[in-house]
């Protein structure tokens, strides 16, 4: 078995044998297959695709690549939630506590921000204190204790995967099905969870663009979890503009407590709401009033304790940013537009995100969304506040905000999209 | 300008910009845009094609990588010769001597084997003290005293090309014609000569295995030299079977040394006098009569001065192998098929060729045919020597010729191919 026969084959658009794939995913682990030439096969299979079949055993293979968890010691059923990632979708920070107060075990183990999107380890860091890294044994004391965790992933768990993602990451091979399902659900099945929901993005701020590409990575991610023993429901979600009031790692923590308090925006409840009763129903918990958590203040005392078991202040202020620019509705009429792409890309311009791995994030930038599509508005009430600590970014932001906002005439009738735009089981 | 969005663009489906080319060869060469990005362009490049313009500019980024020579200082025309390889493809020795010998300077840059076909300096090799390493200045001294001269490109040509044909080598993305096209004329160009012929192989031994795909190399080729100010022109020829009756390091030296010195096989001098025909043609010296020159010794005589111009000894004993293998004829009838192919990864397996850059080749290691297609034949008369050092390696050279060989009744009429098959100007 070499490299170039299998590169070879996928790129003639033949299958992969079982073999070609479980030999190269382990090659690629030890370092025997090289970056250049993996990065060559991703592309072919960018290009010419897997089939169902050859997905799961790629998957199969990251998974068998390193460690698997096991959480069938703990007394509670375990539930795990995946986002595709969108912006302002910082709905694990409320929903992983609601449903431990509902009686699950989640084991959410998060990555960072990259790109327009951001990510859940960034924003939690901007809570002073709190840590991402825990050890296996301190993760199972903390999911026995409390009901959640929300960490970072092991150095062990699907090693390849882990290698494989960083090299798409700058090969120009992120956006292909079988490539995002099988590192999505290789980390996922490795975690050990019992059951999974998906929830898939749709619109200018996902990976999916189209209904159509969001509704065939969910089945295909479905399936994987499926066929490995997982119960996985996916639920395609809009992301054509950003969900909830803020995009940023403290301002969308502080919008998640004001959810956990009651409170926060209604496609933030809605959602959080929505996947909740997916984990609930999945854990066979259906009797569980996610609502009522969140009404009765149990959802917020999981949270709180989630946060100090990870060494947080719950209570400490959260950092904000040094400098801020309010931008204005040059019209008066109904906000028909408000681009989620183009928020990502301006709170990553603002130091909400990162270039490369290695770049620090700021905790206080980012965007606050003042309106919303289908919101009355009036020549020059602010529409979003931009936050910064290095203000020489606000004209990058606002030159990506260019075309991101549009409106019609007061009396037009809108309809925006509803949050939940279909249900894959 | 960044990689991914240039890798983006073609995997997409683009025509990439002049700038994102330039860019993206010159940031390459300078180590910036890194081997795993270069692959996974390669493999867009592969299957998404490049338009005449795209290979045109790309072509000229990789001449602009590196150094140009200059032999306009020579009082003769220069004239070069490109094959895209086969097996058995000795013509570079006897056809490069031939046509100094006719009048024209012939700056023979030339390379060494990789997989199935053999590389002219490891031929060369075979003789006891040439060196395949010059100076510049070296190479230009041979060219005027002797009026050939076959060497090592130095490190400074199209040092692009020299990274990305590596890199190509091991990422199965090698048989791409915008990929071959462009490497083969960035170096014949940026060498200097004023006129060039291509020998573009078709058949089982050579990259292009149909008529088709070989037309549209080598009408890509000659428009790229037309475009450069090179007299281009091509020939199509038969790589079916394997040219001549050795393939081999040692083996085809002394096959060359036999059509030097008027005699060797048919279709070795057919193709050499062809080939010599056309480069004296563009080189301006049509009244130029090769096969005189093969008949009265001149042509020797080049080789001879050639050869001790670069320390080698034309009159040493060239090196045989130690242990050798006789594969006779199964029947009695016509013989139908000698595939090139199988040939090629014969003597490859008997070591006269490398599985690395790296590895040394055996100088007597190879196989002498004994009966080409369309001779009739006998059950037990030999068809085939292998020679090796390394006698273990006899199964796996007899395990590639396992169908390699066919045969027809007696009486049945067979028509081989021409040599040339089509002529491209």
């Amino acid at each position: 078995m070499d490299a170039i026969s299998v590169i070879r084959a996928k790129r003639d658009g033949t299958r992969l044998t079982d073999a070609q794939i479980d030999w190269i995913i382990d090659a690629y682990t030890r370092g025997e297959v090289a970056d250049e030439q993996m990065s060559a096969l991703a592309m072919a299979i960018f290009l010419n695709g897997m089939d169902r079949a050859e997905i799961a055993r790629w998957t199969a293979a990251m998974i068998a690549s390193g460690e698997r968890m096991d959480f069938s010691s703990l007394p509670r059923p375990t539930a795990d939630k995946h986002s595709t990632g969108g912006v302002g979708d910082k709905i694990t920070l409320p929903l992983a506590p609601l449903v431990a107060a509902c009686g699950a075990a989640v084991p959410q183990l998060s990555g960072r921000g990259l790109g327009h999107t951001g990510g859940t380890l960034d924003k939690l860091e901007s809570i002073p204190g709190w840590r991402a890294q825990l050890t296996n044994a301190d993760m199972l004391a903390v999911l026995r204790d409390v009901g959640s965790v929300i960490c970072a992933a092991g150095e062990g768990l699907a090693r390849a995967d882990k290698k494989l993602y960083a090299l798409r990451d700058v090969t120009g091979t992120v956006e292909s099905i079988p490539l995002i399902a099988s590192s999505i659900m290789s980390k996922k099945i490795a975690e050990g969870t019992g059951s999974l929901v998906l929830d898939v993005k749709v619109g200018s701020g996902a990976f999916m663009k189209d209904i159509d590409s969001a509704r065939e990575l969910a089945t295909t991610m479905v399936g994987l979890g499926t066929d490995h023993g997982v119960r996985t429901t996916a639920l395609l979600t809009d992301m054509s503009t950003p969900l909830g009031r803020t995009a940023g790692n403290a301002l969308e923590v502080r919008e998640s407590v004001e959810v956990l308090a009651g409170g926060g925006p209604a496609d933030v409840v809605e959602l959080t709401l929505a996947l909740a009763r997916e984990m609930l129903d999945a854990a066979g918990l259906k009797d569980a009033d996610p609502a009522k958590a969140l009404a009765d203040g149990t959802a917020m005392d999981h949270w709180r304790r989630m946060i100090a078991a990870q060494g947080g202040d719950p209570d400490a202020p959260l950092p904000v940013a040094r400098e801020h620019h309010v931008l204005r509705a040059e019209s008066t009429g109904v906000l028909t537009r408000l681009d989620a792409y183009a928020v990502g890309l301006a709170a990553w311009r603002l130091g909400a995100g990162r270039a490369r791995k290695e770049d620090p994030v700021q905790a206080g930038a980012g965007i606050e969304l003042h309106a919303k599509p289908g919101d009355h508005i009036t020549t020059g009430q602010p529409l979003l506040t931009l936050h910064t600590d290095t203000p020489s970014a606000f004209p990058y932001a606002l030159e990506a905000l260019a075309d991101a906002i549009a409106y019609a005439p007061q009396a037009t009738e809108f309809t925006t999209n509803p949050i939940v735009l279909e249900r894959i089981a």
